[in-house]
């Protein structure tokens, strides 16, 4: 009996190439797995696709609500953004996928699973870094690195291998963005994206929603509730994440939201240039937030703040089953307890423009925030709290003036 | 001879009414001293009435430039926001008027310095904390706090106090947003913001510019340039940094650029709500990032990100003349000797759109973030890397089936 | 009925004399609570001294577990030490004997809460700020800073006063350190340590111990084990926390180890200078950290000890019952999962010697440590790892060759 | 003419065996570089000995005094420990090497550098980042990692390639700890040390000084003065700094100073063992810190604590000649600018005992210390900063409450 590899399956030209490849490289069963995370492609006919590429058996696996739920809400939670602006969507599939993959691994007891990620990018890492730590034994191969036996530099080079092996299928040469599409986010990279100096051609590129330019002159208004910091109703009416998720990339799509241009650095060490589109994945950061004002005092909000952005860097580098990212989680969970409340705001292209907020557990106090005094601040205190307050940077004065005179004796 | 005190005057009524407060209060000979910040405000006629009201001198003292190099630039390179939106217009200007009352006090042998913040604002910190360390010696009067001599509660009172001192100005006694601007900024605060469940009634509290929804359906093309992180051309013209920051209010307020609403975390305990409008500034930080991005490798980044955010604490509790602003500072300083390059984006209805940046120091390699192999990425060293990058991982999950093994004997 | 207050009691001096001016001065009737947190005090006689002054009754409240459980071992887990050095025997007790004044304040109704702590330290901070977190409603009365009616400035007034209100009790008046002891520690501040240029007299001042000088030429030798982060058997004994301090304390006390003599920061802005002897907690912390080595990643190591360093801070300043308190707390809970196994040490006059550590769940793995190549890492690796971690470097490098060279045209 | 390489020399066997090797293996003229750092080995006779090696040229270069004053200096100022404990003496030394061979690289016009630091260690990457980023275009040969063309194994081997190359000189083949040796420190690793369970085996360890245990029994008094942070004089006597490292190594290496055991992460993924020797740089670094508590305000010290925690990840990781280390040192010197003063302390068998600390710049005062009430610091001060201090705790308090009996209804 052969021993069996999975296949991480997306039905497209690279990895259809693959299977063919497996089976004549290493002389495997090729399990075929495609997992989807929203990525709203085509499912219908893969099966047909990937058995007549040679595959024995496709799995189509949904972990939508499982992405949605482990995997994204923590981020949003934590406030996990990479350098400033990128909300995170490829980095955070990555390890759901390399999960499912392990797990039908397991299943099928296969010895290996293969992944189509380009030898220059953070996929790589971040789909074996997941299957390392989930199953330490398995063997990881990553055919774009293996450059002696993987001699496709090219998608006619990957169509006439596929023809070689009887496998017609209407795959297109033709160059466009390199694109990764999930529920959270569409990312795009290539093309004139490759010169910072350029801008981007956004008129053929956006896929999930309009430029602000586009976007129609009217404001779209939004309510939102949570509960202990997820998503509970969206205008009313109560959803589950995925489906708010779902309706927020409809409305914020419409509306220009989400789209950065952005240059950033690579795991491995590079400068890329790409733009992400993130229409509702944006909204739901900023309401959150929006929410967190009202409740969070300030040293928490700090805190989480610095710790939101090392979630960023440890889910961005792939280590997202560690006991670090299990840490971090655990401290942002505990400062969820209490985010609880509505939040407005109004779409406006490309604008989110908070229209109020309202929390049983807010902290704001209306009579403190005000300038008349009362029960529970004296305009007195504050004499004794600058008093102290100041104590050090007056008694450094005093002392450096003092010492001063000294030098001048 | 009376002992002096100095007054920070602005020719409105509040500060009005304290100079003969002052001198029925103390017997003091009152020297006004209003700082120009970039207020805007009338400065004519202004000697004239800090005469009538009894004053004995007034200074007129413009730091425009100081405030926009000195206090203003350093925050702008180190990124220093405050909880995320606030831009800490307020929080610079005050340490550079307070080191301006010290000198006009020490000139004129003053004892005492008097400002006419309220009790329960951060001002009174940044002004107090600014007077201790440049001279402890010298007695700070805050009448707000003094409720048993002040015992004016409204503008009415303050009125009745001007008129029964002698003093007939054309004050008003209606109410409106208690506001604070400069150069940089303007804030408001109070009204139906003193609520945060409504949206701000922005149409009657705007003052540099329009919402976004008010902004011209079209696209304004700017261009700068930078060397070592300070802006040196607009749009082709070479200005110093003040001229830059005026033009770019002008186009940021027409394209309704930044304006934030925002619940904030006040240094004296409490949450207050307030809109700020930054339209300049907020162009003037989103360029200088653009830039960054192209420069700075990812360590450098990550770690000025963390100490702008210190900086934006530090800043807004009143800290400026302290040894960790200034380390800070000397941190940042470091990062910018080569943030020199062009920035090109767009102005759209409340959107900053990059269009393109080059810098002669950029770390962006093409041939090194495309998909090809070369001389300095070889696709096999991603294998090394990964290998020891995930080692951890690795080894981990290892020691786990063995323990977990073990544990099951 | 009169209204209630609770007071906490030592015993002492202070405590004492505030039982007869809380009456007179208030018109409360004095519940007087002593919460023992292990301050090796005699408990006995108390109840009669405490009627004696006029208290209508008197707790005696051991929550010697509760601190070492919920207070001693959070902070030893996250290894909090203040400014290095300090670790935060007061800070940690505090809270815990403010949540048990709170407790009998509910129980008996009382309407306030009266602590001796003075004016110009901590503790009433810590004291203060823990009852207005449990109990935002109940008055906390601070006799030290009610200079007006509070009017004894010396032990020999107290004790006047005393006599006055027919309580004749032996107390001394005599002047020694200011002290502050329960089972972690004992703090010494006052007497020739108000001048940091003298070194500590120890001889007339160590309570748990001695110094390295003092303490036996010979080694001690300890073993010790934890499970999840906790201690559970001290030379091969099963014991609970308290336990395992408290025999700690004895073996540290000989051997001259846990005196530190510093400069501390205080809340309340000013330097003060103080000995703490914290023999067994020194010895906790240090095996503690020796297990961890083992067994925490590196990152995880990284982002700990800066949370731990806050946690400190947090503590420090009074704020236990936080919300910051309580995420940091929830970070550290999800690290100590595996901080199981054993760890050896010998003390030695001052020192803390480690002899060998061992753990089912250490991420040591000797043929990875030691020079040979193996399945799990080949020499080659590096290649490729240093290639891609020094890419950032190297592509600055030539970039800032090539802009030189541009530069110089 | 033939191409140069420089080749990192130490006159050990494996150094002495690249010789040939590097001329046999590429064809280069060899030129050695013995870079001396302190590491105190015979330095006489390395010239005939490289050149009957079959080497063209030796340079032996003194950079004891750069090492000292602009890496170590740096270091001490900063506080940087790796992972609590190691004082980075290795790390330290690599870059300083690093230019120095560089430089002679540009002298000679060689193409090449070849170092002889192993395969799995820190070591090679401390080289080669310093190479990369101060040569970029200079080729690097790290043989160890060559497993394909370096084939010996052993030192056996190794002296068998030597002698087959005409090379007789007087190797010994026996094992020993790995080390690695400079003014700052040695480092010992392997033998017993690669089993954690085992304690080290000191006696036959120990180069610079002896245990605790075998130290006099009596203290040694050390008094110091620093000035803007660097140290000037010992005991009374002017030196250099690298000469009182020199004394400070005798003194604490007489008293059994500065000897750590540590498992460590190594930067290539994996837990290594090792034993640390570093007599007078802990005694440097603790008498630096000493001084710094009278010096440094606490947020200062805070901030700086945590920099020079990361500066001791970025010196670990070899990443001296980055930006980022540039930036925490202009941080660093910032501070630096006050801490001059004396400090007296004890050596006294593994301890360094505290014995008085005087600075004209202190911000120790003493009133304010003190119990008593004065001028600057009024007990009622202190109610008006606990109610702020204590605001956003006791609001919340509160409106939990309310938020309860709001759920109860």
């Amino acid at each position: 009996m052969k021993e069996k590899v999975v296949l991480a399956y997306s039905g497209g030209l690279d990895t259809t190439a693959l299977i063919p490849w497996l089976k004549e490289t290493f002389d495997y069963e090729v399990i075929c797995c495609c997992v989807n995370c929203g990525q709203g492609n085509e499912l219908d006919g893969l099966d047909e696709r990937a058995k007549l590429s040679g595959a024995s058996k496709l799995y189509i696996e949904d972990i939508v609500d499982d992405f949605c739920d482990n995997y994204i809400m923590p981020c949003v939670q934590a406030g996990a953004v990479y350098e400033h602006q990128y909300l995170l969507g490829t980095s955070m599939a990555r390890p759901a996928i390399a999960k499912k993959l392990v797990e039908i691994a397991r299943k099928e007891n296969a010895v290996a699973i293969c992944h189509g990620a380009t030898g220059k990018g953070n996929d790589q890492i971040r789909f074996e870094l997941g299957i390392k730590a989930l199953a330490p034994d398995i063997k990881i191969i990553a055919p774009w690195r293996m450059t002696d036996v993987w001699t496709m530099q090219s998608r006619e080079d990957e169509i006439e291998f596929c023809k070689a092996h009887g496998i017609h299928l209407p795959f297109d040469a033709s160059h466009s963005y390199s694109r990764d599409r999930n529920l959270w986010h569409i990312s795009h990279e290539g093309l004139e994206l490759e010169d910072p100096s350029l801008a981007p051609n956004y008129d053929n590129m956006l896929v999930l929603g309009v430029t602000p330019q586009n976007a129609p002159d009217k404001e779209t208004e939004v309510t939102m509730t949570f509960e202990a910091g997820v998503p509970k109703t969206l205008n009313g009416k109560e959803m589950k994440v995925s489906e708010i998720i779902t309706e927020l990339n409809r409305l914020g799509g419409e509306n220009g939201i989400g789209i950065v241009d952005i240059v950033e650095n690579r795991v491995v060490g590079m400068k890329s240039r790409g733009v992400y589109e993130t229409p509702g994945g944006t909204i739901l950061m900023a309401a959150h937030e929006q929410l967190e004002e009202l409740i969070l005092d300030r040293e928490t909000m700090e805190a989480k703040k610095k710790l939101g952005s090392q979630m960023a860097q440890v889910v961005y580098e792939g280590k997202w089953f560690t006991p670090l990212r299990e840490a971090i989680q655990a401290f942002v969970t505990s400062t969820q307890k209490y985010v609880t409340g509505e939040v407005k705001f109004k779409l406006y292209k490309g604008n989110i423009i908070k229209a109020g907020t309202t929390s049983p557990y807010s902290l704001y106090n209306e009579s403190l925030a005000s300038f008349t005094t009362g029960d529970m601040y004296d305009h007195h205190d504050a004499d004794g709290f600058i008093t102290l307050f100041g104590l050090p940077l007056k008694v450094r004065a005093m002392k450096m003036q003092e010492a001063e005179k000294n030098n001048n004796k």
